[in-house]
């Protein structure tokens, strides 16, 4: 009982020990710690009052925003588990989301009341919507902010440490997302090794701009308050706006994507803002390019740089590249290539197939332990078990660690195409494109693309006598997925699909083609 | 299983990510973590070979080492307990903690075999003997280097997570000391809160001085190999040797008690050391005199001063004065007088005797929960229930919040004494002086000492019709307690004790006119 931590506790603390410091910024609006822990006292005792018991699952969707934020503790607060669902979903997909999970309640705010409204009809489960009004504030209080004025603020339900504090779906190599199970003791050590291994601090302003439906907004969240530090959120990407909050708001480290960071670099105007309040930025998804690392030291010569592997299974945050291993003479050992080392207080080692342990140098299965791993995925126990075997995650990616322990990324094993920062499973999108009438057999993966860094693509092979165009296709696609998994280019042929021993279809045979002018980057 | 975390894995982290660098430096000799990695794994095997099963007990009777360091980490990888014996506890305390532990084995170097061989025959469950010679590497190798040559790399024997890696025996106020149960998890986890909260990192080499059977010598080893810095041991305090050491080594950072300090800023050829290495001082134990600090800062400008308070309960650590607070600009705010600010991941709270918060500013009993705590004392099960009641480790001591989250300690409710470091309680003093045939009642508590910050003081009123000399008392304790446990002076009294309702000696009538002089420092 006495070791018992819990988002609720580190909220408390952040109110106890910066009462006065803000804790959230987002359009306009600044909220101190001491609101907050009201704000959130309030909030969980409107979830309660509509009935929420101790486990109950309450799905968020939702932009960005500073009740977002304030959803993620009053939750756990209420005695929940949050679940947040990716916005850029198809209504099929949420409506598995939210029958998975089994949420009882679904919080949306102004912007997807309608798609509520469908997802209603759809998942018959959902028993009450909550619509948090997030544009309240500015034009005066919402009914929202109405209700939470009235509310009486909610006792802590007392939930922590190995009790489930969200779930987070992703994408899974059989096709549909899974909810990966996080604890409150996982999230919150997790964000003290981020926090030791980035260097951010109580006086640092965290800009959230990456979508807080995935871990590294929520992971962001839940430092900013174990530090009672301060989050900026922001609606939506778009460079311009990004380049204003920085200056107008003096953030002092962000998280993006190298898609977000190449965006940011190619503005017309970026030497005309003041961006000297930023210290630190971390990035994911990918090693950055030399070109846009030597762009983004000219243009913010004061920003430490830290590259961060993770993945949501791991809590988040499994390695780190040091801003060190981005100075120019990093570059000739080649550690700019790597994921850097294990973070403070994890543990990786390469097996192979057998999960023995593989000497250095030798390439393998990602395999990771520590306190901040996921206990697995919610109601599925089989597939917990196969990732999770003999104490160890498996990531599905392959990599190497050399003799001084840096990691370096080489393949994913289970087939993962990222784009724009998304991960996207091909199985999923195989699934869907293989169930098109016309379609015989198709293959799914990534190739490079200028702008999202990999676009999917596929290979097909027709019935015969059966006719489809492309665009039939996509728009098929587009039925049943998520926009940004939709395959983006097709290439047709009759001939048979090239197989291995085990009759699999060989993808990178398929893929070789695309990658030969360059290396492709994971 | 996956989020499981140990010792083994932060040891083998260490060498996966820095083989080469220095572990450990002692007495001229330096082990790289890939060394350190391989001797642990080698006195495992030792241990194991002598019979140790999982969950055996290992009691360490030896002054600070870098074999010793290695032994923190070698009983946990062989699958035991390690039990750090305070070298200066009586043979018959020694006994106590043998017995009460359970310990099978018994760890000594060449300074306490004459010690091991009489304990052996009080503490009968005493299986083996491992003569660890500390010695044999200046001298060529000595027969327990010869046996770890010869022995089989172990393999680990996988306990971590709530598994326990050592019970620290600590005072009590009921008497005899009783063993602190600290987990795997706890420590890593509080490693990474003081690594975060003081900056230390993997470039850091630390000093440890202090004992190593005190949890702080603990926590820095555990530190050290949790951030893959390394440490510098040395046998004993002694201010020119330390002085010597920190510039001949090149030490950053070191934890001491401020009578330490004191001794070291005493030294007349300090000016003439090249201090310009050290980073960091973190101190315990009280709060630091403005002259003490004024001095400090002139004689290492560069220093960083971190004041933290804790106890074994608490994993240790539980709030840290930081250094700005140290800073001139400070003092007014009386910061300096506080205990600064609860580390992040705990949560620290006033309650009062009926376990309610009160408000800031009000004072009552400090009570801790966090990732850290100690699940209790070893096979008491009552002790535990009584300090960890609902769901807070309570400390004993009376303090209070102000409005910005600082602790102010204010008095310690258990009626314990700390002189030079050693904490004392006045219980167990009063026990072994009121066996003495002559005394009727008698009363222990602290005063000031200008060199140790509080000594052992005792109001005794005789049996009538006997007599006893101070001599002749203090000698009596001696033949029962630890040297720094027993009476330094007397005062002999015929009236009888004040008492309060409840007929307990009003100990704070006796004590207040000591102290009427300064303030009390606790």
């Amino acid at each position: 009982m006495t070791t018992h931590c819990s988002l609720a506790q580190a909220l408390r603390r952040a109110a106890t020990v910066n009462p006065r410091g803000i804790a959230s910024r987002c359009q306009g609006r600044q909220t101190s710690w001491a609101l907050t822990l009201d704000r959130v006292q309030r909030i969980a005792a409107l979830l309660r009052e509509t009935g929420l018991a101790p486990g109950d699952r309450v799905a968020i969707l939702a932009g960005n925003s500073d009740i977002y934020f304030q959803l993620l503790f009053a939750i756990p607060w209420a005695g929940g588990i949050a679940v947040p669902l990716n916005t850029r979903l198809s209504l099929e997909e949420l409506a598995h989301c939210l029958d998975d999970s089994g949420s009882r309640f679904l919080v949306v705010d102004e912007g997807f009341t309608a798609t509520a409204a469908r997802l209603h009809a759809l998942a018959p489960a959902i028993e009450r919507l909550v619509h948090a009004d997030s544009s309240g504030c500015a034009q005066g209080p919402g009914p929202f902010e109405a209700l939470l004025a009235d509310a009486t603020p909610a006792v802590d339900a007392g939930r922590g440490g190995d009790d489930l504090f969200a779930l987070y779906y992703t994408g899974g190599t059989t096709g549909r997302p899974r909810g990966v199970m996080l604890t409150h003791a996982g999230i919150i050590t997790n964000t003290l090794q981020w926090a030791f291994e980035i260097g951010v601090a109580r006086d640092d302003l965290l800009l959230i701009v990456a979508p807080m439906f995935h871990l590294v907004g929520g992971l962001n969240s839940v430092a900013a308050t174990v530090l009672a530090a301060g989050v900026c959120l922001m609606p939506r990407f778009d460079a311009q706006a990004v380049l204003q909050t920085i200056a107008g708001e003096r953030v002092t480290k962000m998280a993006l994507v190298p898609t977000m960071m190449t965006a940011i670099l190619a503005h017309p105007d970026i030497a005309g803002f003041d961006l000297s309040s930023l210290r630190r930025i971390s990035y994911g998804g990918s090693p950055i390019p030399e070109s846009l690392l030597r762009r983004t030291l000219e243009a913010m010569p004061q920003v430490r740089l830290y590259q961060v592997y993770g993945q949501t299974e791991g809590g988040p945050n499994i390695s780190v590249l040091k801003p060190e291993h981005h100075l120019p003479g990093a570059h000739g050992e080649g550690r700019l290539r790597s994921a850097g080392q294990p973070i403070v207080g994890t543990e990786v080692v390469i097996l192979d197939a057998d999960d023995r342990p593989v000497p250095a140098g030798q390439v393998g299965e990602i395999c990771v332990r520590g306190l901040t791993v996921s206990p697995g995925y919610w109601n599925q126990p089989e597939e917990t078990a196969r990732v999770n075997r003999n104490g160890w995650l498996h990531t599905g990616d392959a990599g190497h660690l050399d003799a001084d322990g840096f990691l370096y990324i080489v393949d994913r094993v289970k087939d993962m195409i990222i784009t724009g920062g998304e991960n996207v499973y091909s199985q999923e999108v195989e699934n869907v494109l293989g169930a098109h009438p016309a379609v015989a057999e198709c293959a799914v993966f990534g190739v490079p693309d200028e702008r999202w860094g990999e676009r999917v693509h596929a290979v097909v092979r027709l019935r015969e006598g059966c006719t489809a165009s492309t665009e039939e296709l996509i728009a098929h696609c587009r039925g049943h997925l998520a926009g940004y998994k939709c395959v983006r280019s097709i290439d047709f042929r009759t001939a048979p699909f090239p197989l291995s021993g085990a009759n699999k279809i060989l993808k990178r045979e398929l893929r070789a083609p695309f990658w030969e002018t360059r290396p492709r980057q994971v």
